[in-house]
């Protein structure tokens, strides 16, 4: 399941396969709120809706779009709320996470980490083989980050969770099977 | 209940009192999560900590330092994640909820917006009677908030509820009363 996080909207995308299989898409859309809503409201829609869709949908992991402080400052807290209430239910419910920034995201699906939203949204279609890109942008982005989640994601997460475990002191596992969930 | 959001430490004070009355402590502490822990883990714990706070102390509103993303650009994130999980809390138990910027705290409650940790300290501990400030400062610093919300934050929740009601081209209530919870 890829999130493409926001407190406007934000866009969910599941798809099923891996690696050297035709990928499938399972469900995408965009959980909004009203931008006349309080933000503690909105908050709460966004993590209900993410749980619906989690429950609905049965994800074996959750990709997240990274957010960068930086970059457009107005919204960025809202959006970062928005990861992290995903992230916090992927944890809830024993799900691996993995965030990925939009140019890890841009480059596993189209070759190139400056692709526009365009070239995006028709890779995700080409890929899955659907008569059009999903829209609206958002959405298309989430089922991206599920297609980049699916290609690239494991190898991130069996590495990240290599180097938590050395962290936390234990040893690290003998073969990468061990750490497969 | 007043709450000075972090990942690493978040500061929980609740406090009971109002405008002309003797404030008082009711509890005071700090939810903490290991640094090797990862995000996602890290945010959980936050949440089920701020809930757990919330199920022993009832409080009527929750107050959350006002997170600027311009500052701190590596810990903002985490914090406005934090933060997050308290207003998500809040609405989903229907509490009001109010950001303080820490110069609103530290005006509040020492009258001058450029206190340090210390001189906030000390006022927290000499408006609650207390022998000494509560430790760490991200604990003080939440009892801060609470105080600051029960003596200022009454009006400005009201003020934001009828800004609010007004943009959903609701009527705007004929007195304050009205807009009591």
């Amino acid at each position: 399941m890829g999130v493409d996080p926001g407190l406007t909207r934000c866009g969910v995308g599941v798809v099923e396969g891996g690696l050297g299989t035709q990928l499938k898409l399972i469900a995408v859309g965009v959980i909004r709120t009203p931008a006349d809503l309080d933000h503690a409201h909105r908050l709460l829609r966004i993590h209900d809706g993410l749980e619906e869709w989690r429950e609905n949908t049965h994800p074996d992991a959750i990709a997240v779009e990274k957010v960068f402080a930086q970059h457009n400052r107005n919204t960025v807290t809202g959006t970062a709320q928005a990861a992290g209430m995903a992230m916090m239910i992927a944890a809830r419910h024993g799900l691996p996470v993995a965030l990925h920034t939009p140019s890890e995201v841009k480059a596993a699906i189209s070759g190139s980490g400056r692709a526009d939203k365009a070239q995006v949204g028709h890779m995700v279609a080409r890929v899955l083989r659907l008569s059009a890109p999903p829209t609206p942008a958002d959405a298309a982005d989430a089922v991206a980050l599920a297609i980049c989640q699916l290609w690239r994601g494991g190898a991130t997460n069996r590495l990240e969770a290599a180097v938590a475990a050395q962290r936390r002191g234990r040893p690290t596992p003998r073969s990468w099977k061990d750490l497969a969930r």
